[in-house]
């Protein structure tokens, strides 16, 4: 690779309490998983985005990339039509053990379109992955420079940061100085599926002048991107001449850059969208790459007062056109999401996405449930987050503290990719995925019986647990102690209940007879667990 | 008061962006709110829970507390009492201005128990407030010490700082030293009602054994912090012998610490809680105050397998009954609710509260919505929060960063607070509350507007949204600047739509006719707004 000034460091080792484990398939691939190693001598195995980065047996060297996985051949067809053909890809058999779910059922979710395998030929680093509603919610986090900030070395970190905590997919949205640099180091690094807007790019290449853009210009950086391993991209190609109006009583106006970009270019020269015309061109390039649409919304509502207006749901009518055009090439689609939607009109989106755009994949950005929490647009979209992906959402873009603000750092990336694990899970619960419910029952009954290291190791992020517990309890039998410094152990309502529930075995032994007449349910036999309602 | 060793000092001054303002009422009451100035010369008042420490008028000495609200007098009677009577007493007159509402509705809403006013007569320092789903949804911050850490100066200083940001209750549930010393500063100096768990003090009278406490010192404690002025306490009265064995078969047994203190008294010694066999009598001391119960939900569940269970129901049962006897003297009312309860399971919590408490108001602890999260937990219950409110809940009880691990600090307090302002305020957007969503759209007009210090003046904390932009764009030009760093001057989405609009605007007037077979909607007048479907 084209070396950069920068000297680039990565974080790598495993994550506190875990180490990395593989389970080999017939063909040879290694499935990874991050396994928890608990105090009990049992473990638990997670899902794992992390790549070699947190395997510390792995050997990494970024100027060199990863190693890349056997057997991926060019020009094989997309996923899509070998899964309407019938078979089981070795990605399709990678994702059925890493989801713990039948690879007939990958297969056939990828053959309906209701789900999506974003794996360009070109980028065999990256690890399988499935999105689609049958599935674990996923995760995408947004990295990227600007104009104003940021750097080569910066980028390349925070896409390996991102995926230890979590992230399932990363964008790069760059836009500033060395943009296909800055993706080249990114894709040769990174274990998870790449997604770009490849606009930003075709505007960088006209001098930032939307009016001076052309189908050429765009359709050439596109196959540059198909080349380079760029496993999804985002195409507003939705946003039609006759929206433009629709946008002018909003708010706040069109806020997606695509969106605003392709709005100034058409009503400049007065014509309809060159993504829209050129559309089944387009649909040829990324067949051949088995490279995944992701239609963007360009005319997302940016406030609450815009929210599911007619703009909006105008261009989704178009996306689900063109999600017909790009299945019928056999490309894979995915939809993208608002944006900016108070709580009662969230679900409307999913139910409008699904009738419209054949159950395509849709993936949304949040979305916010206020416009007043600059600073803490994490916590408004993560509200929505949840709501949307319980709906049937397949994945979320992360919104990170920055949002609206400006570009996130490290330390923003690593709070946003947290946040919405959080509400990618409290979504899986909802929908009662399988093997959800496992993580949060270790964690509890780690919790309930003072296993503090296991409670840490078993939590989304094990550093910031301990170090939270150990700022008023620092000591190393505070590891163990039957109580923490919220209540102090007087008040420890845990370890009273430890011992409610040995007086009441003891009861149960002694006093079962002289008790009877205090009601039927006072003396429950230990083993009937309470029923559920 | 009685000194305190170590000095006290609080946080004082108005919010960035904002000055105290008052609304006169006829009987000379003044109603604050606090005022955004906007650089449009334009201005919004906002529900203001902040005291006096916001007006950088008034005159704050913590040793001497507030000054009384004029008129309170004792022995009129509860509020409950006195709406049903048909009287809109002074409290309501206060709160109709404060939450825009005719004085009518509060009076009915009080005088059907479905909102309650927490307003001890003993407790004249306090604004007014009301809790109930008609009205804003509310937010509580607890704060007090324990055996482990904290002082009376710090936990002063953390009620001022909650309520800075726009805590509408406090809970003392100090457990330490200085129980009584403590809760008389706070309310002493408290803007907002103060509520308190009286168990906790019960139990230091008996040196932390729950075996050793008595229906005497219960009652004892109760009068004592009725006479000091506390507003609404819980009460876990309705934990009954019964329903331990429900509790046995949990991965996490009893995680409320009255629950399990009044679990193991009734184990030790066989008998009936002595919190429900005196209830009775507890009526007849609130009434006498207008102190408001807040009937606790001692059997919540700790984790999402206990969610909704048996035990958790049975007890809600038992409020239910409970809530009927406390009317029944006068008593106003609220009930506590979960805990840890994954999204699909929420609603039915709501619904089945009011059922069986005859829509008095619900007041929750998040819940949660997964267990995997700590150091996190104020985002995985301001999730659920959000959703529990939206369905109806009252009042919202903050979870912070520390829960599970540690005692929250000054910055943990306002992380909770603003975390929960907004889960109240996205519910309020939800259920179409009035004026909520005036904030928003004047925070995004700012935005669209390019109008940055309106934009964070407008934010629910304004300190950190200009701290977050001026990261990378500290200097003066930029806070009017048509952009910010986070995508940089050629991709702002905005700035491109203000062209766009332009071009528009333009063009309909040159080009109408030329384009006008692009479609009926190309050339929508610009005074109609799109239509909202």
């Amino acid at each position: 690779m084209t070396a950069v000034s920068n000297p680039i460091s990565v974080t790598t080792g495993p994550i506190t309490g875990s180490s990395k484990t593989y389970r080999e398939l017939p063909d040879g691939a290694r499935v990874p998983f991050r396994r928890v190693h608990l105090s009990t001598g049992d473990h638990l195995d997670l899902y794992d985005t992390s790549g070699p980065y947190t395997d510390d047996t792995a050997v990494i060297d970024l100027a060199a990339g990863l190693l890349a996985r056997p057997g991926v051949l060019r020009n094989r067809g997309t996923q899509l039509q070998r899964a309407r053909n019938g078979e089981i890809t070795a990605e399709m058999a990678f994702i059925a053990e890493r989801e713990g779910m039948p690879a007939e059922v990958v297969r056939d979710e990828v053959a309906r379109g209701r789900a999506v395998i974003p794996a360009n030929h070109n980028h065999p680093e990256s690890e399988p992955m499935i999105i689609g509603k049958a599935f674990a919610v996923k995760v995408n986090a947004n990295i990227g420079n600007s104009a104003v900030t940021s750097s080569v070395a910066e980028e390349v970190e925070k896409m390996v940061w991102a995926t230890r905590w979590g992230a399932d997919t990363i964008m790069d949205l760059s836009t500033g100085r060395d943009i296909h640099l800055t993706r080249e180091w990114i894709l040769r690094n990174s274990p998870v599926p790449v997604g770009t807007v490849p606009m930003y790019q075709a505007l960088e290449k006209v001098d930032g002048d939307p009016t001076a853009l052309t189908w050429e210009v765009y359709r050439d950086t596109v196959i540059e991107q198909c080349e380079q391993g760029v496993d999804y991209m985002t195409v507003h190609a939705g946003v039609l001449l006759r929206y433009i109006p629709l946008t002018v009583g909003r708010v706040t106006g069109i806020v997606s850059r695509g969106g605003s970009i392709m709005a100034a270019w058409m009503l400049a020269r007065h014509a309809e969208s060159f993504l829209y015309t050129h559309f089944a061109e387009l649909c040829e390039i990324l067949a051949r790459y088995d490279v995944t649409f992701s239609l963007g919304d360009g005319l997302r509502p940016g406030s609450i007062a815009d929210a599911n207006d007619e703009a909006q749901f105008a261009e989704l009518r178009t996306l689900g056109e063109l999600t017909k055009i790009a299945k019928a090439h056999g490309v894979q689609v995915m939809i993208e999401g608002p944006g900016h939607v108070p709580m009662q009109k969230i679900v409307q989106n999913v139910r409008l996405e699904e009738d419209l755009c054949e159950e395509a994949p849709f993936y949304t950005l949040g979305p916010l449930t206020t416009d007043i929490a600059p600073a803490y647009d994490h916590i408004t979209s993560a509200i929505g987050a949840a709501i949307v992906a319980q709906a049937g959402t397949a994945m979320l873009c992360y919104v990170t503290p920055k949002e609206h603000l400006g570009l996130p750092d490290r330390s923003d990336v690593k709070t946003g990719v947290i946040t919405y694990k959080i509400a990618a899970h409290a979504a899986d619960l909802a929908k009662a995925h399988p093997r959800a419910q496992e993580r949060d029952d270790a964690l509890s009954t780690a919790r309930f019986e003072f296993r503090w290291h296991d409670q840490f190791a078993l939590s989304l992020d094990p550093d910031t647990a301990r170090e939270f517990h150990d700022e008023t309890l620092p000591a190393a039998p505070a590891k163990s102690a039957h109580f923490c410094s919220m209540c102090g152990p007087k008040f420890c309502s845990m370890r009273i209940s430890h011992d409610v529930r040995d007086a009441y075995e003891k009861g149960m032994a002694e006093k079962s007879r002289e008790f009877s007449d205090g009601g039927n349910q006072v003396y429950l036999p230990l083993a009937a667990t309470p029923k559920r309602i």
